[in-house]
């Protein structure tokens, strides 16, 4: 029997509620013998730590960095290497872009094509006001082949997310992308025989595109690849019986939440907005997914004194959230994003759970290093929710 | 997908360098309170745990006892439950014996028949100069059935090796062996239909050398086990594009670095060769596995005081590796070697990760309860390498 079953036939729903803090990026690496978190002034979160029990978590496994997909279902419970979202999906979801069962994404690119080859698999990085006015173009004209939907929607720059709509398309297709200049075009191939049919749209689609592209300039050709369909990922509520919202701000996370059947609350930039969003949706649902992006920002731009920042400004309202009485709150990270490596690292996430139930090690300061001493040693990202159901109380005994 | 899968997709080329330093059973037990590992000075393995990420590995998992396959096999990055090395292959290797993808070897003895049973199966332990007249008499004349190519070679007192070369040959194949005395010759017989006719062969060759061998007053007959042909295991630079080389100078490690595509380097029994030979060929590779066997002998030998001064030896050596300037050191066992209980033993290995981009830890000594309290944590020998490519910055975000 593995994981998610267990998790199916043993969760059941009680009124008991369950907060689960993400702070993107959290963890980091030392400068001048401290890190990020180590740096930063953060009495809550201190004290929380000396309530709670801690530990360190790995996403994927060992040396594995993760994408904000994989290290977020991690964190909901999935196991990455199993769900895996394609490229297509990802981007789509990053656009806010609804994504229906029976429909196709891929991620695009805006081309150049001089005679028979691709020239600048980039366009010359057309400015995305550019980007937006073709994508209108090719929308207003464009027919899908047997009736199919076609709309695509414009990224930064020369990126797009194409969506096709119909019955029985099929994500078993090669890239139409020769990966290298001076190439000619490419067309997708079927994987599969089953995507034969879906292989023709999307080809008819590349030679319509680029006849309504003939008099660009730069952007006279589309390429595209990642292929993806909706994926097929059984819901939180289905596994654990719950009525989880996100509240976060970005179309990722957001995205991210909604493919495992969360509700997703609508925010403002600001990072009070999250936690007063919490304090308004308390009653309406039994587990928050509260995601703050701006520490992995500031991890990515590799600024140690913005990402201390950050972390003082979240620890300000640790106080509301606790305020709110949860069973349980977790205060833990997708993945790390050191300022030093300026991106998302191997590093496991600390990680704290607060709750009546919780064995209360001892831990008393909530960093990277602090956590690799408490009780729930090193572990693989995907335990946080059977242990957040189970000090939540959401959890029946497992065999007799 | 699984773990290979990802580190095959993730991985890339670098120039930066990966050196492994087993120090073979290094872990122990205490005597007078300390460990072996304890009770040695070992101020540069101090100073560099105090620089380092340290933790404790298990080689298969909990309580298993591993051999020397299983062990440097985890510490390679392969699942030693998935790649199961016969018993032949690993006597082959022991004795330096290059095996080829189609040649089968099994272990042998020699055995003493009276009348028509073996009355002993080691034939009075020969003295192996006795052996090594008799392999050489049974190669001098032995034809192997349908041109079948036979060679045995010598090992201690009254065991052999034998490589049977030709086309199709199946390892799956029962012992050829009685198993006790007192009972008749045993024949081997074949366990899928595909080893039929490689049966044949082996039991013609049994009788070949019975009838060779019928006036030696002892080993008048053999017995042959563990049938194996050489193992597939993918290599290291499939999955991991590792350029890499061992510095051993025990046949067993040699030949185990060899099933994953190493680079072999001759070395005198001196242990200083296996650093000189580091610093030598420092350019030509960028993952250097380097053994030290003298800890795991002192340790079957139940010498305490030898096994100390071998880890001291060790020690000093410690400045020339961080010379080189590696991107990851790791100094690590296969597997410990209790001087108390004189053998392999289920105990785990401490662990340490010298990068700049290792999340120090408040690890300050090198030794197994030490380790136990690092960043790490326990952990699967398999994670090793996975760690070591990702401090290193050869692989990949994995999704996105």
């Amino acid at each position: 029997m593995d994981r998610e079953k267990i998790a199916k036939e043993l969760s059941f729903k009680t009124d008991s509620k369950i907060i689960l803090l993400v702070i993107d990026g959290l963890g980091g690496l030392p400068r001048n013998g401290k890190t990020e978190l180590e740096t930063a002034h953060t009495p809550n979160l201190d004290r929380l730590a000396a309530q709670s029990v801690c530990g360190l978590t790995d996403p994927v496994f060992m040396g594995i960095t993760p994408g904000s997909g994989p290290a977020h279902l991690a964190l909901f419970g999935y196991d990455p290497t199993k769900y895996l979202l394609g490229r297509g999906i990802l981007e789509a979801i990053g656009l806010d872009i609804e994504v229906g069962k029976e429909d196709l994404v891929a991620r695009g690119n805006f081309a150049t094509l001089k005679g028979d080859v691709i020239v600048d698999r980039r366009a010359g990085r057309i400015p995305t006001n550019v980007n937006d006015k073709i994508c209108q173009k090719i929308n207003a004209s464009i027919q899908g082949k047997d009736g199919t939907g076609i709309v695509l929607y414009p990224g930064k720059e020369h990126r797009f997310v194409v969506k096709f709509s119909g019955k029985g398309l099929s994500d078993e297709l090669s890239d139409a992308d020769p990966q290298k200049e001076d190439k000619p075009r490419a067309y997708t191939e079927p994987l599969s025989p089953g995507a034969t049919h879906t292989a023709e749209i999307i080809n008819a689609f590349l030679d319509d595109a680029t006849a309504i592209l003939h008099d660009e300039p730069k952007a006279n050709t589309i390429l595209l690849r990642g292929f993806s369909k909706y994926p097929s990922i059984p819901s939180m509520k289905e596994l654990y019986k719950l009525s989880p919202v996100a509240i976060a701000n970005y179309p990722m996370y957001k995205g991210l939440a909604r493919l495992v059947g969360m509700d997703v609350l609508s925010v403002g930039p600001h990072m009070e907005e999250l936690f007063s969003n919490a304090e308004k949706h308390y009653k309406d649902y039994d587990f928050f997914y509260v995601h703050v992006k701006k520490t992995d920002s500031a991890g990515e731009d590799g600024n140690f004194e913005a990402k201390v920042q950050v972390i003082e400004e979240v620890d300000g309202y640790i106080p509301r959230l606790l305020a709110l009485q949860p069973a349980v709150l977790v205060v833990t990270s997708d993945h790390s994003t050191p300022c030093q490596i300026k991106g998302h690292s191997w590093h496991p996430n600390p990680f704290l759970l607060f709750s009546s139930t919780a064995q209360v090690d001892h831990v008393t300061r909530f960093s990277e290093r602090d956590c690799a001493n408490g009780y729930l040693g090193r572990f693989h990202a995907v335990f946080a929710m059977p242990l957040m159901m189970a000090h939540a109380g959401k959890l029946k005994k497992f065999g007799a």
